[in-house]
């Protein structure tokens, strides 16, 4: 029995509002049941030194939690002065993740930043950073294509990310703090809408996995991305 | 006439919902027309070296921008690896009106953090910071005194803040961002509630002012905290 | 009765002696009673980034304490790798209050930076710093004019600072370290001569004030400025 | 064909000379092809802060490339001040795959960091530092039991770490650095003898894969990783 | 000719001013010729962590120029956020040398930290340090001697600095800005009244020199300090 | 007699393998007994910006120990933040060195970089990274010749450097760590061949020496030198 009495393969609820804050070019506010993250597209014509005058785009992303986010007050990685290695790794995986479906030479000498800032945290906030990430950029460059500023839509898929995990044994999906913190294995799948992988990250915790608890992992992502895709499609609309 | 179409002496739309995030003490969201900002109280019982053993208790505050909360993105501070002395000058005047409000022998030895991370940016985030910080504070207070952790109530007032600006050589109430960045002088007022006053800032920026301009200022940021005394009394019933 | 035995609108001895070192084009050495802090004005031809090309100049402060400046040493903030809040504040007030006497346009292209380093600290640096830098920049311009690099004298006034609070309930001129460590209210207060103000900090440390309050420690600032703008003229000549 | 002229399951050489270093507790220099990577381990009775007094003790890693390591130099992270994304990713994976194959109640209050200094890079660098740091933790860990600093040996298995990609469509096993460039996409997958995983990563870089290319690649690591286990065999005794 | 017109081994004028501030237990204005550096001696009873509970004492030394002390602004360490490369060398130099005629065992639990801030430079500011720091460094013990802090003297014997030269192949004594900056030969020797050396740093600039060139130097070095030494005497007085 | 039984003038053996690593223009394994310097020289086409466009070029050099490089680990600079004031200096005293063996002017717009990175320390490692770092320069600098991108060479010699010491009044030359621990004077010399000096560093760490010392100290380096620079000889060719 889960935690939250959830089936092993049921998500918890997907809403992802769209117009959250009004300043970003694509604003989204996306929720896997606590879990709370605000995706913000933001456009700008300045590249980064090594892209410059090379006619391509980019797409970057970065992420942080609020303090109080967490069950417990955490300091802010600006008063420390350094991100943690663990807020590193997860911007490269956001920017990676959305990069995996946008074509860079149609995007031209645009950048686009999708921001990630955790409001509330219940498990799953990089995940649910990528799927909401998408949303805001889709929006982003929905308005540059509506205002001519590209001719071609550079966004080549639909892409979305959710974590499963092995618990007390039982392959779980879309797992909650109270799972991720007790589970023997954890995984994050970046998962493309008709059936490609743009990413697989699972690690042993307590206990390791064999190719099985692979696969069941990844059969577990499948039929949750499916559902964060037409959350993505209604969110869009 | 104001950009906003307000009278010199109108304040914007304030509102103040609280429980917008579960994990903290006290929890508000609250706006001020167009900026919002999320205004959490984290209890802790560890307290800064310099007060350990005194008895007594802390009260701080820390500010800060998501990085597209303006009309264009600002860099994150943690990625430059440094709070800015904007940034800087904020948190000490959020912790000290905070702190003019808090008998910190009554708080015992309990730490107090009011995190104040600005959504949206339009003009007087810092004064709607100090205003819903201490509705947090509040809520986060009443939770100790009903577990018990705290016996006798060490919040000894009210306390608000709003900013004023003198534009086109009008006193106004209340800037928003077209006037924040327009006025001839800024100042940000911390009021408490009966009268006094925890704090005057007041800037010139283009012209300069005189006692007459300080105290007309002074008088609209009287009626602007009146108004916000009312609005933290529905917040916190 | 004041620890220094001063009446309360009494002033410390103020000196300026200008020449204090030989390579900055100011530079002055003032002291408030045991306050000394040097001034130096340097005038450089590179421009901060967001300046550059538009026919403006800048004028801009730095402060900085000597270790042992004061009753305790202090750490460098060279050594600790980042500048205080305070320190942070007080550069931003400094360059600020110089500002507000200052036509940029008829600068032309050139920066001219306050370094205010405080070789003794016994209350009131700040603003000590503040009266002081304005001598520096007035040797400083008087020595662009003298060259021929500029046409036209880019200032437009007189600038002094002051602190003044409120002890035991009797507001007080001038405040040294001892009254401004037991002060109930503490404000700077920044004036131009003539009447103008350019900026006015007050803030509520023990006990808060009221308006009637803040127009007598406005009251006390005008009269110890009209004693800097005399030092201030003396110096010049 | 691949650059190099290998089969597309064939690995490069692999060398593991033991005592390269003669300071610390553990010394390994692993080659795979031309990358070279320098393992330690040290032995050290401090903790870190959260484990003291819990009567376990803590595996971790470091993982730094010498400047000139590759082709062209790279800044030193030292001089940067502070440690790449990249570099911390690496870090944590190194001690992550470690602790996965050590009991850290058994190996009491000892902290072993396994210091990983990449001499000169080919591709491969994080999957040689694994199996690299897996002998010098071995190693470490036979003088603590020859000491009897420990009774039990704490380690529980064998880890090694192998790249593969798909490159042109056709799965390969542990890419050069020429391969790694130019792959479709890049996995790292950490194994630990007798069948269990411990980590896998796989990412698409230019193309995406499917489920079907994510169990070739794993095929391959399970062919790589037991030439690497016979030649951590080989190097312990 | 030297630009000064000075002899080859002809010092500056040497002034020491005792008293220049009033919190530190020793303070020193020392100036060689334009050079003048403010020396101040503070006792602490705290001491770096590897030293406590070890019943011996420690001598420090921190050195910083104002930003213009020198012809051009040099930006401060403080905003950059470290301290150069040169200016590390130099403390740990003066540092090094005081310690050289103090006994530690003697000086108890005591830390006595020298700041040398340079106020104006014109060559000579480390050697100009190290001679003033002593000074400053026999008040401060002779203070702790006095109110019975210390029982016996801890001082072992004086010591100075002064730096010598190479220019268009004479060897002078107590080089100015004008020559330090285009010597071929530069050197900083340390000297124990009564003809033992403490350190010598001698660096081919633009031509190297010999042996005979470097005895050169240091017989110059000990005409100057000598001299040296009586300022020093006379201070203490 | 000193701790590795050699004579008071004898040398730990030197080793000097070229071409360690494969992608630097110059690479160098050097050992002196123990101590092992892996010296790397790099080749680029960028300059410092204070020397673009003058058309001299740079050498300069990097200096890092392994963190288990010596008998206890020590913390990455990279992971502290910071370079050590150590480590400057002595990056500082590598780069001078080689430069004054190099007509910057015939180098041409070339930045040659001199990375030495203390794989084992036993003493000396400073003057190693010098000595090891020449055989890196001339080989590089050989390379430069060879393909035509330099037409003359800019090399005027060669440049080795010793450590000596004076261990219980008694001169020796090359001190391995256990000397070097207990060594009451501790002298770096770097010598030209021919006679000349490039750079004198002796300091008295618990004695002090005298005149008669610091000749024996360079008598013992010149004896030393002479033995590195055929040691170079026989690397080159």
């Amino acid at each position: 029995m889960r935690p939250s009495g959830r089936a092993p393969d049921e998500m918890r609820a997907i809403t992802i509002d769209t117009g959250f804050t009004k300043h970003a070019e694509g604003s989204v506010l996306v929720s896997f049941g606590d879990t709370r993250v605000l995706c913000t597209a933001s456009v700008e014509d300045r590249l980064p030194p090594w892209l410059r005058g090379k006619g391509e785009g980019w797409v970057t992303g970065e992420y942080s939690m609020l303090p109080r986010a967490t069950h417990t007050r955490g300091q802010r990685e600006a008063a420390k002065g350094k991100q943690s290695g663990r807020t590193q790794e997860i911007q490269r995986l956001i920017g990676r993740s959305l990069r995996a479906v946008v074509d860079l030479k149609k995007l031209g000498e645009h950048q686009i930043t999708l921001d990630c800032d955790v409001l509330q945290a219940d498990g799953g906030t990089r995940t649910a950073s990528i799927s909401g990430a998408w949303v805001a950029l889709r929006l982003a460059v929905n308005g540059l294509l509506a205002s001519g500023a590209l001719k071609e839509d550079p966004i080549t898929g639909k892409i979305a990310a959710i974590s499963c995990g092995i618990c007390d044994g039982t392959p779980v999906l879309d797992l909650d703090y109270a799972e991720d913190s007790s589970a023997d294995a954890d995984a994050n799948f970046v998962l493309i809408e008709g059936g490609q992988i743009a990413e697989v990250q699972a690690t042993a915790e307590g206990a390791t996995y064999d190719e099985e608890g692979l696969l069941r992992l990844l059969r577990l992502a499948q039929i949750g991305c499916a559902q964060i895709f037409k959350a993505q499609d209604a969110a869009v609309k």
